[in-house]
């Protein structure tokens, strides 16, 4: 897709303006690395750093999109305008959107203030790692007051997705063989807030008493915030108030500490490495394929190490 | 870590002489991406190219440990010499070695011909896509004639692990939202050779049948080989003859047709290109750590675009 300075002020005149089909196409040019992202996030730059991002993780089967939908349900009746990215990076192949996506979007499809949007990558250089906060600024820049990134499955993957966000939801459900799972995916380190989903099935106490030995077991760094843990049954909206008001606690004790400030540095560090990264990585393609392809095949027979392939690539980029 | 030209000299002849314990700590080095593996990797390359790496792939709770240790039974009474390397890429912060490592270790102790080892990489730069393809170069110089390359869970990062290898095996087991969760993952796509562990429990034939459909249905590219299904018991040592006479069949036919070369020019240009990007990356750090700061600082108050800041890095650099 190719955009003129008129068809790219228009574009950016229409997201600016909150309008959720203009924030839809613009999501489809970052999923596919349009060449006038470059000139269109220029423009939004001013509008960006005022949404809250709130990421929620968790195994499949915890219950993430309807706790994701219910928390919307709750911030609507707050007057906010309220986002979904839904992001699934398990999948270098199929991509596409979500199929429960347009199924969602029926309760609120006349409501031109909750955005729900999947999200993918296909084979884009620099990957969701450049996607997702591109994605999100874009909501940030359509005037949405929050944006829930939702992301499917447990791995490094998502994890990191999951730390793009100002506030972290991990989200449980008993009898997952949960615990140690949670445990090896690194989500204890990284949860803000923990969510023990389907809190009415049996082994729900259970989960929250071994959640709790296990936080307080885990490297988490220095910090003053324990994360509390909420039990929900998000399909019947139970506790969706309490987690609603986690929320809002961690993220005022976030403000005042500074620490809000800190991640949004850190975030658009990694967003900026990634981007540079990517640059080189295509600098590479373009002007050393052949020989990308002629050190692969000296490497693959043992003619040459890795390493001082790498170094000729990046000495002739 | 660092070695002098003797000490280098000392643990490439050890590593070639196939010695577990020199092997062993080739691969800390890796994990720990120490300053002496160009050296120790450029000594090595005439000796690589001759194991047969086979990627063992499915989500947690399948078997795959179970399934690997069968297959490392298998292969010696053939007579050869078997590693393991057990990839977690779940979590960039626990890290360490699996729990069940010893365990398992323990039947094959006093067995010079067996080597399991599992690895993670603690913020690595590059991480497990340079660190993986290093490893089973270690194994390979260390005249390991069959490498298992078993990862944890179904992400991105399991799916790029699993391709490093050059026979790729999928396992599911009845009874775990199986067929959903395979295609979401895009392992429907990558499977050379699709196991069904468990298949003494309920539910195991139509999970075959499933997975049959599922496989003829998915975007596998133009490819003569047809996947099989190969039905195990693990734990039971039941159908891991089958499964060894189909990546025996799967191996010569990749052979033959030459696949099996193109399948690893691709794995070196990818970890020549990994190892090029991390060298990059390191320079951005080392030339730029103060500027990336700023960059970002700016970025996050939606002073300057991400694509703007990420020029600056890369013309800096």
């Amino acid at each position: 897709m190719s955009l003129d300075r008129d068809g790219i002020r228009d574009a950016v005149a229409a997201v600016r303006s909150g309008d959720p089909r203009a924030l839809g196409r613009l999501i489809s040019w970052i999923e596919n690395a349009s060449p006038a992202l470059p000139m269109i996030m220029k423009e939004l730059a001013p509008d960006t750093g005022r949404a809250h991002m709130v990421g929620l993780t968790g195994p499949p089967g915890a219950g993430k999109s309807t706790t994701a939908t219910s928390l919307v349900r709750a911030l609507r009746a707050r007057g906010q305008r309220v986002g979904i990215l839904a992001v699934d990076p398990s999948s270098p192949f199929s991509g596409g959107a979500l199929l429960g996506d347009r199924v969602r979007m029926q309760e609120h499809a006349l409501d031109q203030d909750v955005y729900i949007r999947s999200m993918a990558t296909r084979g884009h250089l620099g990957g969701l790692a450049v996607a997702t906060p591109q994605a999100l600024r874009a909501f940030d820049a359509a005037r949405f007051d929050t944006v829930i990134v939702e992301t499917v499955g447990v791995g490094q993957s998502e994890l990191e997705i999951a730390q793009t966000a100002d506030t972290i939801l991990v989200l449980l459900a008993p009898g997952m063989g949960d615990g140690i799972q949670a445990a090896k995916a690194g989500i204890l380190e990284i949860g803000d807030i923990f969510v023990v989903n389907k809190s009415d099935r049996d082994g729900a106490q259970s989960l929250v008493r071994e959640l709790r030995t296990m936080i307080s077991l885990a490297d988490r760094g220095p910090q003053d915030w324990k994360p509390p843990i909420v039990s929900t049954v998000a399909y019947e909206n139970r506790g969706i108030a309490d987690l609603l008001d986690a929320i809002d606690r961690f993220w005022a004790s976030q403000m005042e500490s500074g620490r809000a400030d800190e991640r949004r540095v850190a975030r658009a560090r990694r967003e900026v490495e990634s981007l540079a990264l990517a640059k080189v990585r295509a600098q590479f393609r373009l002007n050393g394929e052949a020989e990308l392809d002629d050190l692969a095949k000296a490497v693959s027979r043992g003619e040459l190490d890795p390493y001082a392939a790498a170094d000729r690539v990046v000495l002739h980029r």
